[in-house]
């Protein structure tokens, strides 16, 4: 080591030990064997395994994807549920020098068509029960060489094709590969994950090795999850979006027991995953926790400490419902699939002790401040220039960090999403309290331009829904000839329950200005959600296209 | 960025954002900048600050090294107590490029002239206070042009010397530098700190950006220190010795409040700063916590969750005290100055869920499984094959991970410390449980070599100091004509209390396997200590070196 001999040469004299994920693969395997994996089937049962038994599988996998005459960088998709086997590739990939392809199953046969074609994934995994979704692309899949069929207990027929290889028959045939995984470039692709986007493609986003391992160390953190060997983490956010929030590959780095909920999202199959395996740390999009509410009594979930949930805003009335019921709110995480996607955690701060109950439920309601290593500004969209922190200032969030995206793979469409100097420009609208804690107001295509002022369409949907009849409300804006825009909100009434328009807005009328009451409120049968469980307003936006107002205007 | 439009590159698009100190500079100025910095002064007074403060400070020094033309990449000498400037020093150095070298204030003279010298510092930081001691070396100190005196409040008079600057002064005239602060290589070394070792000269660690950034990362992980943005974080342990355990740099990532004890090492003044602060977590060597146990009554101390300890192990009945009455025990942390230092914390496990209260103290008197990104193995000292995780089969502890040395600074001594494949030898002999478990036996070279078999002097002190009369002891081996070596327990008796040999022995009888019995026992008024307050086997040695134990032998 010639720098160490050399006058001048002021270098750290530490290990070179480049964080990749193998790191994470031979500490689970050496110190957290004993630990559960425990999987709901398709099939309906529940089943127990081992970090052990995960390990080997992973080991059998390096060799099976030699055998297969996959190549040594190749992308590896998967569609699959939250299983004890996709965990297996989460590791297989990435610590063979392989690229994980996580494919969001609920997309629209051509964008799977797309994304498939466009990362050129040599092999896929599928869960036997998603046969029915993906067997009909396979013959538009040019470059995927097999279809490797996982068994989750589902009775759908394997197709009868050189082209379809079984799991458990691939595992029967593989030695377990005996070496340590080197990866020697951290920043080497460890996985990729597509953002379904508004506009256009989708597009890739490629985390790498060095990424994904600090993503998982910052889980770690109090402030951030605070996962330990202790916990007991269940997933319900897909594993097939945005990493299903970095939460196996952390959960694997602590030691902690993993419960993977399979394809059943009914509240009561995952309420009782929950009970009967003590879970203490979950994640899930609210519509998840909204549907849940109502059944939070009739289980056993003193175990839970943490309730995480992103993807868009909680209400404050379903943060508080839980309180209520199980002693802890709904935590909030924000970020992306182009942030790893963990940028900012709502953890309870020293400014909140002392806090009324109101406060609290204020603080509840927030995304928090950015965690560790992530930095983030709030800009005005039209100049640039950052916004006070004045918790009143709006402007679009710009983030920044060793696990934010610097562009898409193999796209030059992202011109809108990444700044001249670096910094990730979100799409989302938010205040920033004076330390860093961020509220997003909307999206920046969602905002309602009325009167040259803007409409926050989160903040109306959330006051609406916090009436105790209202189930699901969504905001959108309706062209106006007066005043450019105005709100109008569609509205989901609580099962058994009756709600006139009036009495909407007199709900309103108390909680917002004047000039936010929507000009036009509507009954649906049910919000429309996107692939992620999001509010999509682009669809509402085209069912009422040629939507006008009711005679009486705001004037 | 080229490798995106390239086929088959397939590496990670993430934002390129070096793990450098400033990252937490920055992150501490924008986020924490309100929260408290409290350091109590030789002077006797206690001064309260902020992050904002020793921010503006850093920003002032910044200017202030290139107004003394003190190099780019310049050793910062510090020779200071646990105080706001030290912390201020301790970004100033490494944010502007330097390297910040803490000096261990109690070394012997010719140790710090020979450090100071091998580091070649420009420049030092020093306390006045402590100015008789340093001051007297400072013509041997050739390579350093300033002296920078802070003062405390102390009343030692200030050398009239152009080489003399004081650290207000410097400020009033240095304006604040308004930039970012930018490291481009993260692998630059960022500080420095010497081992004072056991043979030879001491030798220098030099931590990378990179190495400290992961450490404080790591500190905040939940199996780890866990510390959130609520603690009130006070280090006893010198900030002159191993980075204070990170844990300034972990706080001000997480931005915790700080408490710096000053030059006060009383157990009154310690146990004052903690109630008086509402410290919920500290950090000192078993030393300190011994002395500090007979008084723990006497202060409120319901804030503390966390009671760290390193350096040397604990005695299970010091950690059962604190557990007893302040209602959390003694949670020990193993590192050493090569290893950043924290290598193993002892956190409570899934495993220890439903122990008896006996099986509890002996899971506390561990030292623990690895943190995340550290590796550790067992060796045969002879062999150097791995021994069984079997918590019963010793050997010496190796170690591996970001953060640990892989050679000392312009050095050539260091065979023994590295092995051939990139590992630390520790010097430490340890058994494993089936977990990862560390628990201590020994420093290799303080085991007694008894009749071909080993016996761990550090047990026979742990269990000699579990009698209630007995406040400290020290166990070294005497040279024996039989069995090679034989045990000798040097035994500090309680103030006020009288014991016997026959006492001891009959005590060590129901505890130990007969042939670990000592040959003799010795009283004696206290234990030697090292320069960083561990017991001094050295210096015990040297004192017993003609000693002969009495005729009744072990036969």
């Amino acid at each position: 080591m010639p720098e160490e001999l050399e006058e001048d040469a002021v270098l750290g004299l530490m290990q070179d030990r480049p964080l990749v994920l193998p790191c994470i693969f031979h500490r689970a395997e050496r110190y957290f064997g004993h630990k559960n994996v425990v999987t709901a089937t398709a099939g309906g049962t529940v089943s127990t395994s081992t970090v052990s038994a995960v390990c080997r599988q992973v080991r059998q996998l390096a060799t099976a994807f030699d055998t297969l005459g996959i190549g040594g960088d190749a992308r590896i998709g998967t569609f699959c549920w939250n299983t004890e086997q996709h965990l297996v590739l989460y590791l297989a990939a990435p610590c063979t020098g392989r690229v994980l392809h996580t494919v969001n199953i609920r997309l629209f046969p051509e964008q799977i068509v797309y994304i498939v074609n466009h990362a050129a994934d040599e092999i896929m995994f599928v869960d036997r029960s998603l046969l029915p979704v993906l067997w009909p692309l396979a013959d538009q899949l040019s470059t995927v060489k097999y279809f490797v069929v996982i068994d989750d207990g589902s009775a759908e027929e394997i197709p009868d094709s050189p082209r379809v290889v079984q799991y458990d028959q691939l595992l029967a045939i593989s030695e377990p590969y005996e070496g340590d995984f080197v990866i020697a470039d951290e920043n080497a692709a460890a996985a990729m994950c597509y953002t379904s986007g508004t506009t256009g493609n989708p597009k890739g986003v490629a985390y790498s090795h060095r990424s994904t391992v600090l993503h998982s160390l910052a889980a770690l953190a109090a402030d951030v999850l605070g996962l330990a060997e202790r916990d007991v983490v269940m997933p319900i956010v897909p594993m097939f979006h945005a990493n299903s929030w970095g939460l196996p590959y952390a959960a694997l780095l602590t030691g902690t027991a993993l419960v993977l909920p399979g394809p059943n999202m009914s509240p009561e199959a995952l309420l009782g995953l929950l009970a009967e395996n003590k879970v203490t740390v979950t994640a899930a999009v609210p519509t998840i926790w909204t549907s849940a509410a109502p059944l939070l009594d009739d289980y056993d979930l003193s175990a839970l400490r943490l309730v995480l949930s992103g993807g868009s805003a909680v209400p404050k009335a379903l943060s508080q419902k839980y309180l209520d019921v199980i002693g802890i709110p709904v935590t909030q995480v924000w970020g992306m699939t182009e942030t790893s996607p963990i940028a900012t955690v709502c953890t309870p701060r020293t400014q909140h002790s002392g806090c009324s109950e109101e406060e609290r439920a204020d603080a509840h309601a927030r995304q928090g401040p950015p965690v560790p290593l992530v930095d983030l500004r709030v800009v005005d969209p039209g100049t640039g220039a950052q916004v006070p922190w004045d918790n009143d200032t709006t402007g679009e969030v710009q983030v920044s960090g060793p696990w934010i995206a610097r562009s898409y793979y193999h796209s030059d469409d992202h011109n809108a999403a990444f700044t001249g100097d670096g910094w990730l420009s979100t799409g989302d609208v938010a205040v920033c309290d004076r330390y860093g804690s961020v509220l997003l107001v909307d999206r920046s295509k969602d905002l309602v331009k009325s009167g040259g002022e803007w409409i926050s369409s989160v903040q109306l949907e959330n006051e609406i829904m916090a009436h105790p009849k209202v189930s699901e409300a969504a905001v959108i804006a309706i062209p106006h000839d007066r005043w450019v825009e105005r709100p109008l909100a569609c509205v989901v009434v609580k099962a058994g329950e009756s709600l006139t328009v009036e009495e909407i807005v007199e709900h309103l009328e108390s909680r917002v200005a004047k000039w936010w009451i929507p000009d036009g409120v509507e009954f649906i049968d049910v919000v429309p959600k996107t692939s992620v469980g999001k509010f999509s307003k682009k669809t509402l936006r085209a069912q009422f296209e040629n939507y006008r107002f009711p005679v009486a205007e705001t004037s």
